[in-house]
């Protein structure tokens, strides 16, 4: 961003930043089933025939052993997974956990009717409308850490929401987990890249936790993908080995794109994942029972003109709901969706696409919600607007989450039969009791006529976020955090620094 | 628009329109219940006093002597409905009819599982890339007609899908219902202006389909709007005697901003409405038992801050949803929802507040969707390229509406045996058997990469949809329609627009 700040916008950043609420969401709508019963039985069964009969490689002998030890047939990389193995490993994780917070209101319970929103996770670019694309930056990760810390609509600070390209490959796993516990007080993720760097985030989270808390509730959640079709490869399950024995939390996550690492069928692109998910749970239970996971989805089509993923696709929400159903059947707590767009700016194709995933990630209860704000060009990009714009949305599916009260307060029928025909309800005394907290306003949307639009400059969304972004971080104050424990945690990750540097590239 | 063809765009333009297919929607996917069936009831309850105690005001003396002479308790103007009269009346509306069309193959079911789209309906004001926002004018009207047409995904040709401003406010209805007729085979609306211009909408209907045809089935339906709160004005019980008489199909809808014209709470506000549809309801029945009628809802909230319209918000989901659980429970066909925004353009703000209503729309199954394309500006513009940029997420809702497949085929567990771990499926042939349907592909949506793309010019939707309202307009071409019943319908519309501007401008 070119201009972080000036007086005005500081003192209106400072205003929204004392809004932050701690809002957590307890879905007690009915959640969408797609499938009939006998339909998802037969998605379950279909699993079932990939697990024993097609099977999962697994590319690291000590993982194959531990399945071997458990009872898995093993030939070559390939593990088979009987359907009555698959049933016990899996019935060992629980159904709900809390993910622990440095600041313990911001706790994170995981399963169940909660639905947590985290940022989205991976970019190498980041976009801004002053800068246009380029390189993200460490400085563009803390910024970002900053936005899901002042927005009261997001749960979790998230991992990797931009991948901090000026800093070393081998080092930069630490500023990651140091920058998210230093200018945040949400729960964060850990690294996945090797074994070694998620020792590394299990031993920042012991100095911040304590080793004893850690072993209680995961203090961490990291994401573990699956390499679709039918593949963990050796860093992920390196790093599933130490974060399941340390008892951190994990997201099994098949990343599929139908058509290319799975049918070009949705059915078969949901049997096949969720085949996937169940043997990485399956194998987490093995190292270490009653380890937190969460089953989790990435799933979507491509373009089968280009090859290139599609968001939004009517498709990819049928994926969603089947996966949601199935996680629930198993009792696990689910992970899908976000607000994915292929464009490459906040404009109507990316709000579009956004909002089709969305909904269905809501209306599915889904528990974690990965990539909920800030997406763009298929995950390429972290966009600055896109961040704050997609926030307001979350704002509305907080509202919705409370869902339709019907009492004799919000009934009214006192003040409807007040208001004679052809009357308003602009000063009645049912108005004047609720107009402060009866409708949800987006900030970042505009109301205004026609005309008061134009003539302050004809901004569209795009513009409006970019003054946002510049307020928001212009009034960020860091969550105060405890200065030996900053020291400690400075400390370990100089010295690893300096470790991992002496190693040198690998 | 600016520059309607050349010879590049007319071609790929009419390529785009030899697509036209005859799509319906069944929607035969399970149905979002939002209430409980007590909170249903506790609606429904409110509804019954609402018009048992308060009163519903009808403004023309005829329409409260019907009323009487079927039982209802008239004071002054206002009209209270008995709990046992009202499910009298409103049980003898059927559940479902057929609008004809003057293509057969266009005619529409309406009611049941059958779900439609309609255009935008009533806005003064046009809005394109080129030439910004002005009046509407007819040969707007007239390209709006031929969008709609061109559109597979649209199953209507709609209403006043703009005002024609520059046609004399007497006799424009005119000039709507033929422009209609005359670019369109798809099924239109009628005016409701007033008594005579329904009686002349009927005339034309008769000349079009002869009078014994329109008694079976309807061939016109109108939009009769409530005043709300709790008044139905002089035009439209105009209308709808004439529209009653006739047979001809209404949807009645009490237009209702939350906090404005009814409580500032969705229960109140839903259960007024409520009690405002089935008065109407129960009076068309009253006036010829077995009218054809859809239960309307057209309910937001307002911006409490600045009393503006506020479309896509949370409250306004829930209220959808409850209107159109309510419409199943008396088995009435259930309008509402639609492409609202407040916004002046079609920029991400537009597209999702767009989505926020369309994707509880379709799963509330709404049988008639009014305003499902070109809606900007709190519905006072309608946009050229709002239009066909609604028009791909409506193509993705026809896909979502067919279901998740669950077969053999959709299975591929022979296909997913074949690629190894770490293969892929471009080649397989299951991928070569189903690639052509497998997944639905958004035209104007962008799935290039960022270098493509902009190399392209980076445009953004908006730009991309300016071109392909030029190119679908250029590759226009009317249907056939029968010489001597245009003659017949223009001398009819000649003769009238002689007679009105005699009369004098009112």
């Amino acid at each position: 961003m070119s201009r972080m700040s000036d007086g005005r916008s500081r003192r209106a950043g400072r205003a929204l930043a004392t809004q932050l609420q701690k809002s957590r969401i307890t879905y007690n709508l009915p959640v969408y089933d797609l499938l009939s019963e006998d339909a998802l039985q037969r998605l379950h069964e279909a699993s079932l025939r990939i697990l024993s009969e097609f099977g999962i490689a697994f590319y690291d002998d000590e993982a194959r052993s531990i399945l071997k030890a458990h009872g898995a047939r093993v030939d070559g990389d390939v593990v088979y997974f009987d359907p009555a193995m698959v049933r016990e490993y899996v019935s060992k994780a629980p159904p709900e956990f809390t993910q622990l917070s440095r600041n313990p209101e911001n706790n994170l319970p995981i399963g169940g009717n909660a639905v947590n929103f985290a940022p989205v996770y991976g970019p190498p670019y980041v976009i801004d409308a002053d800068s246009g694309r380029r390189e993200a930056r460490l400085e563009d990760f803390v910024n970002f850490v900053k936005l899901a810390y002042l927005s009261p609509y997001m749960h979790h600070s998230g991992g990797t929401i931009v991948e901090p390209t000026d800093e070393p490959v081998d080092t930069r796993h630490l500023d990651m987990v140091y920058s998210h516990i230093k200018y945040s007080d949400k729960p964060f993720m850990g690294s996945v890249t090797s074994a070694e760097n998620a020792a590394d985030t299990v031993r920042m989270a012991e100095i911040l936790f304590g080793s004893d808390a850690l072993r209680e509730n995961p203090a961490v959640i990291s994401l573990i993908n699956v390499s679709s079709p039918r593949r963990f490869d050796d860093r992920m399950l390196g790093a599933m080995k130490v974060y399941a024995r340390a008892r951190q939390a994990m997201i099994i996550t098949p990343f599929i794109l139908a058509g290319a690492m799975a049918p070009t069928s949705i059915a078969g692109t949901v049997a096949q994942q969720n085949a996937e998910a169940l043997a990485g749970i399956a194998f987490a239970q093995m190292v270490e029972p009653g380890t937190p996971v969460v089953y989790g989805s990435f799933l979507t089509n491509i373009d089968l003109q280009s090859g290139a993923p599609v968001f939004g696709s009517p498709e990819s929400q049928m994926g969603l709901y089947a996966s949601a159903q199935l996680a629930r059947y198993y009792g696990l707590p689910f992970r899908g969706g976000g607000m994915f767009t292929s464009s490459k700016i906040p404009d109507a194709q990316a709000a579009y696409e956004s909002v089709m995933v969305m909904i269905p990630t809501i209306m599915a209860r889904t528990n974690f919600v990965l990539h909920a704000a800030g997406w763009l060009e298929n995950g390429l990009a972290s966009g600055y607007e896109k961040f704050v714009l997609d926030c307001e949305i979350l704002g509305m599916l907080h509202t919705w989450s409370k869902g339709l009260e019907i009492s004799e307060e919000s009934l009214a029928l006192d003040s409807i039969r007040e208001v004679p025909p052809g009357g308003h309800h602009l000063g009645t005394e049912h108005t004047l009791r609720n107009f402060r907290t009866a409708f949800y306003r987006a900030e970042l949307f505009d109301y205004n006529s026609s005309e008061v639009w134009t003539d302050a400059g004809s901004n569209d969304a795009y513009a409006r976020a970019n003054k946002r972004v510049k307020q928001l971080l212009a009034s960020y104050e860091p969550p105060p955090l405890d200065p030996a424990k900053d020291e400690e945690l400075t400390d370990f990750m100089m010295r690893r620094k300096a470790e991992l540097t002496n190693q040198g590239s690998r």
